[in-house]
């Protein structure tokens, strides 16, 4: 699965609400949030670096891309994965959602291409946006 | 990406109840809960049938398996995609985690393998005991 990814200088909780900020600004909305080191500690009492993932999603994208691929719902939305890796670092890794398209197993080509095409761009502007 | 699929005669709010109870028997939380179709009417007018994503997780699977292979928190939770199919039956289809796996691009074989294995029997009984 690849991955559009950055290293910043920030605590997680910074580098969260910029990374929203900048995929608001691709038009991306964040549907799901899951604090995965929060949820593991609860369940399984194990302690781990901070570790969340955000589920973003553009809506006009993800309305074109169901239609012609209703098989894609198995993988929506865009996973954002934000982790602790110390010394005050954030790693920040957006699915390209080419990928997913791919794993979806719909029919590659035509429309389904230009949407990962642009989808793909805008996440990759939102993480250039973020590391700058 | 493969998944385990069922249609049910039940109403899409039914069918969650039962696949959620259904989940949480094999071991399963929902993390997340995605109203595409709602989001889609609020953001863009559009109008289709219910059509819901759950994220589903084991914790102890997600823990052993992320140990493993850190890039599976691209693919994470196990999407439960829940769909109003009309005349009162839902389609309800849960991923196969080998699929994420095999996706994740991690090394195959080993841990991730026997993980696998036991994370789709669980999912899949889960679907069979709601189309039981």
């Amino acid at each position: 699965m690849d991955a559009f990814e950055t290293v910043v200088e920030r605590s997680i909780g910074d580098a969260e609400r910029e990374v929203r900020d900048a995929l608001v600004q691709e038009g991306f909305g964040i549907l799901s949030e899951i604090d995965v080191a929060g949820t593991l500690e609860a369940k399984l009492g194990v302690r781990r670096r901070a570790l969340k993932i955000l589920g973003a999603c553009n809506p006009a994208f993800a309305h074109r891309a169901l239609e012609a691929e209703p098989a894609l719902a198995l993988l929506l939305p865009c996973n954002v994965v934000l982790e602790d890796i110390g010394d005050g670092r954030t790693r920040v890794a957006v699915v390209d959602p080419r990928s997913l398209l791919a794993a979806s197993g719909g029919d590659a080509g035509g429309e389904l291409d230009v949407l990962g095409a642009q989808a793909a761009s805008s996440l990759e502007r939102a993480i250039a946006h973020l590391a700058g």
